[in-house]
């Protein structure tokens, strides 16, 4: 999994820092989350493959999080993309996007399909043969979902030593390595755990911005190896985080230390505050393994 | 005046390169040209005192031309605009606009006047008592206007050594600004000329992108101090530019030397070519004083 942050600071912009973006690479998938205004020059500059992306996944429709997907999507259709888009967000995001395409007499040539989310429950939105990816109900100040991406478990790896000791066909293998059991031809049941080792532990990948703290979605996202989760503020505006329904760095560290994450990434801030290490400081006090997201940062697990 | 570009390349985005934008200081306005996706960054790197801008004029509805319009006005929203922000621009602006920041639940608390257009002809759509600003209709693939912006004439400056050879008094000086003539208690008419000089030459600038060749625009931008105009092909893509609804250098400079401007400044480049002299070149041979947009590239007359 390799994880490229395109840009993570909140609301007002300025003028080196970039709102809400970044493309999740896993199991050859490459997942665009959330597409804040300038997220296509990103994409540009970190020398992102534009094409590969099939999904995009938006949390909520605040300006920070959602106005650079029109601009994409055109780019998208200059370029003669042909293959399908999939987006994946809030209730409202296609007649916005539709909208938007049709005042400039734009058309896809590629079938852009819309999965408009309105629950309040953790459902999963997407599943092929490799991955699976799940909402978080967010509170927010607008309807949002955070969302995980779970690897499936892959093929158990094949005891070359073992299968050859006991004579086994290789027509026996893809058994094998999906998990079963083989009978020899005296009758005697080889069980798998002697013939196969177990595969590589699938990754998890757990996105939650923006959010007040909400310690609900520890369930959702227990136990996965990376937490992203706002922080736009530090402890000491903890009431101006309760009012515009944000998160404190504190705040996120106890999310992450109650779900039992391997890591926490903190991102979203505030401009408010000059110096990052801050958010930093106050999470590692809750929280040990904790980094700082930046701009073109990029994060391999 | 002074002109600041703050993006002048066409629709497919590249990672240092801005989609159009300008802004033109005129008699204490700060008025914004078109609005591609990435203009409030632009904005803030060219230190533009934003809260400045009032009116914002969109020539089209095509993406690099507007859509950095719903992020910029959700920027006012967050820092507190009071001051009434008068948006011109096609038929739909204001069901795109209302839309997005509804998405977000944002609302202004500033009044947000939209001036729609959809005029075949030039119209006066602003005036005060020291600038105009005319409609220049473009011909492109949606709906689109140029604009022209003309100082009025300033007063008349004070010949204050005649003023006080012929003792005229203080009360007669507004009288002898506007023009008019003074009678002295003698009877003896003294004509205005005698009394005040020409105030400087009003300046004006007109703004034509996205447009295909098209000469009937002359008239309306006749002999403006400065024109720009779009250039995104060179002569050798002639058909492409007329598939398109787009203009080569070279007929950027036809109408240019027919209008009798000052000067031309190109822009609106496809990123198709590695060398922007070729613009300039191809345009110097028709009408000499060319320029080149850039972004960044701020122009003073």
């Amino acid at each position: 999994m390799k994880l490229t942050i395109l840009g993570c600071y909140s609301a007002t912009p300025r003028a080196f820092t970039n709102p809400t973006s970044q493309v999740l690479e896993i199991k050859n998938h490459l997942f665009l989350i959330d597409c804040g205004e300038g997220t296509q020059v990103q994409l540009r500059r970190h020398s992102v493959k534009f094409a590969r992306i099939k999904h995009i996944f938006i949390s909520h429709l605040h300006g920070d999080h959602f106005y650079g997907l029109p601009g994409l999507i055109s780019t998208f259709v200059l370029l003669g993309r042909e293959a399908p888009l999939e987006i994946y967000g809030p209730k409202g995001i296609k007649e916005a996007i539709i909208l938007m395409l049709k005042l400039g007499k734009s058309r896809t040539n590629f079938p852009l399909i819309f999965h408009e989310l309105s629950s309040e429950f953790s459902d999963c939105i997407f599943e092929d043969d490799k991955v699976e990816v799940y909402t978080v109900p967010l509170k927010h100040r607008v309807y949002t979902n955070g969302f995980v991406f779970r690897e499936k478990p892959g093929e158990r790896k094949l005891n070359a030593v073992a299968v050859q000791e006991y004579g086994i066909d290789k027509c026996y293998f893809r058994n094998i390595k999906s998990g079963k059991d083989v009978q020899l031809e005296n009758g005697q049941v080889i069980p798998n755990a002697q013939l196969s080792f177990d595969p590589p532990a699938p990754k998890s990948y757990a996105f939650c911005s923006d959010t007040m703290y909400k310690p609900d979605i520890v369930p959702i996202i227990e136990k996965v190896d990376v937490l992203y989760h706002e922080s736009t503020f530090l402890e000491e505006h903890q009431s101006l985080a309760e009012t515009t329904r944000h998160s404190t760095a504190k705040q996120a560290a106890e999310i992450a230390e109650m779900a039992a994450v391997g890591k926490l990434i903190l991102g979203h801030y505030s401009v408010r505050y000059s110096n990052l290490e801050w958010f930093r400081e106050e999470a590692a006090a809750v929280f040990e393994n904790v980094e700082l997201a930046d701009d073109g940062k990029v994060f391999v697990f």
